[in-house]
């Protein structure tokens, strides 16, 4: 159980919200794909201008899942 | 098109309210003077205390702008 | 008044609700114990997953106190 | 639109011909499996020598593209 | 030959016996089902605690690999 | 439960005998006075030298413990 | 003389022939209003991808230049 | 008051004195034209060396002020 | 003897006369309540500014001592 | 065979045409005295402006040589 | 006596056999040629990989000596 | 003249006086056997303490030379 090996893939999400909203849309699309997601680890926070004002949040994060057997 | 220079600029916003609000603030102040932002990446959130509670979040990001002609 | 010496200490705040409420979380048990708290410096921005949500956030900030005489 | 989720990978391209050149195997190698990629950054430059010479640039970086649906 | 492509994946292994185990646990996992590994570079090293003991070492290392044709 | 809030500590071990003794001498000296121990990680791996050999090694560890009420 | 006191800047050029012409291009595009430039330093090489090519080279330079008087 | 926008700037100062006079140099000739500075920030110490001698401290910091309105 | 454990802490030194004397203002405050301290390193170096000169010297450093017994 | 020992050496390369060849000019004047160079690593990019111009690039390397015996 | 100079070379070590003894292959090489060497501190830490085991671990390391005199 | 050469060493200083002594200390001993030095860069700042008072500083710092011919 203690030998158990993880693999960690690194997303952007974006979102017009705010930083938790890009986090979450990140992790709803891995999750269409990947099963097994343990963490995430937040590596960068951008975002794009229009006009003076912000259009969206980009957020890129590390997310480890277990790999099985 | 794809010659473009873009200038980057360093603030720190600060707001009561959260980290989004403080980026926020530091945009809404750049816009101002500042044409043409296009993007923004955090390098540094911080806040001050005061008996015991957060008084504001200090959110410090580079701002990216297209210079012109 | 300007020899003031500060001490850090490093904790990590944990919510369901986001970085914020994880941020505060960290202060509040903080203030328990700790008196003169000044500033916090966020240096990792983490979470859990559980089933494919974010289970919590986990924020790990530094906390600057001043030390009393 | 602005609700977008990117993957990163991350490839070292070689070439003997100089640093553009091993970005550029890397991004041409990469662009036989996946689609949609959208920009690049580089993380390492290194290279061997072979006889007191450059025998091939190692140009390391992430490229970033959009997950689909 | 010297135009080589690599792509990086980045795992964490797991061990109660110690840092190279672990390390070898993340390889041998991989070797299932990733061909002509090359090298790996460790990027963190940490560890879970049990009852005031070492329960198991937590080794995250970046693989390197040819990808062919 | 999701609201745990847990503290850093930074101890640095050392051990004629390797990396691992290093860093569990550094934990069971800190069982004797912090409980609840949960997770470290290394932040630092060096030694002394004396005769031209290892005379011990020196790992800094950053060990997170839960605060408890 | 030696007390010179010089400012920084920091500056994204762009090329798509190479990462030498998009540092040319934001040093001719500043070239335009700041005199007595001295020296850059790349912090970031990045670029644009479309249709499985580089569209062009991005990269960042901080520039100093002597503050007069 | 705390919705405060602070712009940050980068500025090496040097000296043949040492590192506080090549710092000092630095905030003195900035507050010709930048007002309401109100902290700094060491970002690298380096030096000229001349015939086995240090000919002057460099060092670069960035500058906080505030933006008025 | 090689097995001794140390311990870490991090402290904010603050002097009107330069860096050294922020530095030994930390020393001599923590001396009051911390015995056997052996190392420092310098992790950060600031201050504040008022009227356009330097209000005082922070400088942050962590400090190592020996854990007894 | 895999018990080599190799030492890294830290070079500066120059030149006005580009990246590639200031590399090749350190590595070049290297190879003069050192032998059994293996790989190299950019660790810093950085030039000269003169007249609004780029007078040379100037590279940053370290350099891996076998140490025989 | 608290005036010593040191100087600091950068060394890789490898072995089949573990972290521990790259450092000490390292160390016992230098020792040839190398007087009074008095720590070390490792900088990287990787290694080779042949059909899906590791052939060998290399660790970078810095190592310190006094220059006599 | 714009295809110099350089090579940069890494030494650690030391003094009970202060950061500059420690610095000169290392540049005057360095002037004995390396000629040509041009410019330092300091990486790391830390000292000893003993009886609860700085007993000396120590200073790293890299040292570059120009290669002749």
């Amino acid at each position: 159980m203690s030998n158990h090996v993880y693999k960690l893939i690194e997303l952007t999400g974006s979102s017009p919200q705010g930083i938790e909203a890009a986090i979450e849309n990140a992790i709803t699309r891995a999750a269409k794909t990947v099963r097994n997601m343990r963490w995430f680890e937040v590596t960068n926070t951008r975002g794009q201008i229009e006009n003076g004002k912000i259009a969206h949040y980009q957020v890129t994060l590390k997310v480890g899942f277990t790999l099985e057997g």
